[in-house]
């Protein structure tokens, strides 16, 4: 491999080179790994890589956009439509000693090739998701390009939301102009469906836009994000349209102080289980511990959901670098939800916020 | 299960137990399968059908919105965030013989969870995708669902670049400006990112839109779909930007011709393999055989891509109620692309064509 040590696609294979064992050659079939390592967006990729070498296999289609790519990085390009097939024949022509896949990440079916082609000699490895550790931690590029996408994001919404206004709108018609808003902006699609859910239906914590028009005087949950240069965003706010009752105003508040107080423990070295475990205690001991049932936060970055996970089946640390979210809700069925989403950055001091917008029960037309 | 025929999750789960062996339990966790058998649409979902009952296993998230589809279909609903374990937990209390499972959607992390929680006494057989099968016959109702989504494409098309014409705009702003189009004509979302490939880059058969002018006197493909209610279109056109010479003339004829003679192979029990050797056939035989390197089509329904397949790796016969596309291209690698595509629905006779534009090279300002 040509020493370019600037270029993304060398560091990082030297960086899941560092984590083989000797001898292994890792498979990596994930399409979002492959773009993470290559910049190659194809839709029938894999990266095979080796102590001192690495090789993009693809097919036909994509000839064309990763041979430069691959000719950039300085690695070998194989056009073949049977990933997994071909990749057991490298292994086999190199004489590793071990293929290391993903096991989340390849089917019984690529198993059955992996195991054909790599016959007796070759041990196939299925542990996790090498890449996945590496994604977690972002570069200082990465943390721009997704504080680029929030703030886009967050345009969007000042626009659609707080500017024009949302009584009146079908939620449906309010996601769209939210996704207009932001593909005009430069976003290449949104993170993914936006989610405007008024009153009841905003107790579904995914919620799809109706063709219900959004009255007057109720809450709105709204959670949307914009994906920038291949980077995702990803932000919640629960509005008010107009006068909202005790009730719902209490809710809010309780959501507001946990997200605080997890806030206040995201650091690095601190505990992914634990950082979720202040926010539910602090919603339980209001009296709603049954109606927040989903975990604190995930990772974000190429994809909207990656590691690190803040949820009470979390694990490990967090780390300089990680991207999460922060979004505690309280849910109750059949009447509203609240949620409210921070995005931010984890440092070895206070986490950098990457949203711009306020947290209250912003009231909107 | 309670006996309402017309329920649509009933006669597609009869279908599916009609496929059942002996005491064999069938685990789908295809999330499209899943939204195809019972109508929920789920990031965590999956369906467990026995000779005679069936269970949707879903987490807290979905509950709300899974509740009244099981009612309605007369089936359980489990909320449990842990799928397949709790699958194995029900192949077990209800002492099936054997628990099938696709072979390709099952990871080798799901498999370590199913041999344990199975035991030694049920059998995990891991296999082809039953309902894949299923989804390729389409309804009635179904193929009327495509006919629309490809109507709603057509007039996107008709409204974006043949009435408001695209030279001197970007690709970007005419494949955003085409998914606008079908997203404020009622589809929720696009099949795929739109295609706008302009001379040189429409040699790339899935080429990403680009912030360049798309210039005076040239060929553009363009490939789009939208999704309807859950269901997908996908049409591709190559229009001219002016005058074009006769090499992109000759090989834009010589890829409709190949898309008249596969159409003409079209019907119930046409060999999958055949239809497409007849389009490759054609251009060889004009000299173009090493530039068409995909294969000539493939099913459309809740997927852009689904079965059946119609190229030189295809299996099988196709059927009355297959929904196919029929793309034939010539990709000439720096100089230009040309794909003309159709959808069509197989019938005993000739196939019904959904798209609705002329296919020659459509002279567009």
């Amino acid at each position: 491999m040509t020493a370019t040590a600037e270029h993304p696609t060398v560091e990082r294979l030297s960086a899941l080179q560092a984590l083989l064992p000797e001898g292994a050659l890792a498979l990596i079939t994930d399409l979002v790994d492959v773009r993470w390592l290559t910049g190659l967006q194809s839709s029938n990729a894999a990266v095979v890589v080796g102590a001192d070498d690495a090789s993009i296999i693809t097919d036909f289609r994509y000839q064309s956009v990763a041979a430069p790519i691959a000719a950039a990085a300085g690695i070998e390009l194989i056009i073949d439509a049977d990933l997994v097939k071909r990749a057991a024949e490298i292994a086999v022509h190199v004489g590793a000693a071990s293929l290391l896949v993903a096991k989340d990440k390849t089917t019984l079916a690529d198993d059955v090739k992996l195991t054909e082609g790599l016959g007796d000699g070759i041990a196939r490895v299925a542990g996790p998701r090498l890449v996945s550790k590496l994604r977690a931690v972002k570069t200082p590029d990465e943390i721009e390009r997704i504080a680029a996408a929030q703030a886009l994001a967050d345009d969007a919404f000042r626009e659609v939301v707080i500017d024009r206004g949302i009584t009146g709108l079908s939620e449906r018609e309010v996601a769209l102009a939210l996704e207009i808003a932001m593909r005009s902006r430069g976003a290449e699609a949104v993170s993914f469906e936006p989610i405007v859910a008024a009153g009841a239906h905003g107790a579904l914590p995914h919620a799809h836009p109706r063709d219900v028009t959004i009255p007057k005087d109720e809450l709105v949950v709204i959670d949307w994000g914009a994906q920038l240069d291949g980077y995702c965003s990803d932000c919640t706010r629960t509005v008010a349209t107009g006068k909202i009752d005790e009730q719902r105003h209490t809710v809010h508040e309780v959501v507001r102080a946990a997200q605080v107080a997890a806030l206040a423990e995201i650091t690095a070295g601190a505990d992914c289980k634990g950082v979720d475990g202040v926010a539910r205690a602090l919603i339980a001991g209001e009296g709603y511990g049954d109606y927040f049932g989903h975990g604190l936060g995930h990772g974000v970055g190429l994809e909207v959901h990656e590691g690190p996970t803040l949820s009470p089946r979390g694990t490990g640390e967090l780390e300089a670098g990680n991207i999460v979210t922060v979004e505690p809700g309280i849910y109750l069925p059949g009447e509203f939800g609240v949620r409210v989403e921070e995005l931010v950055v984890v440092t070895a001091g206070e986490p950098r916020v990457l949203t711009g917008l306020p947290r209250e029960a912003i009231l909107v037309g």
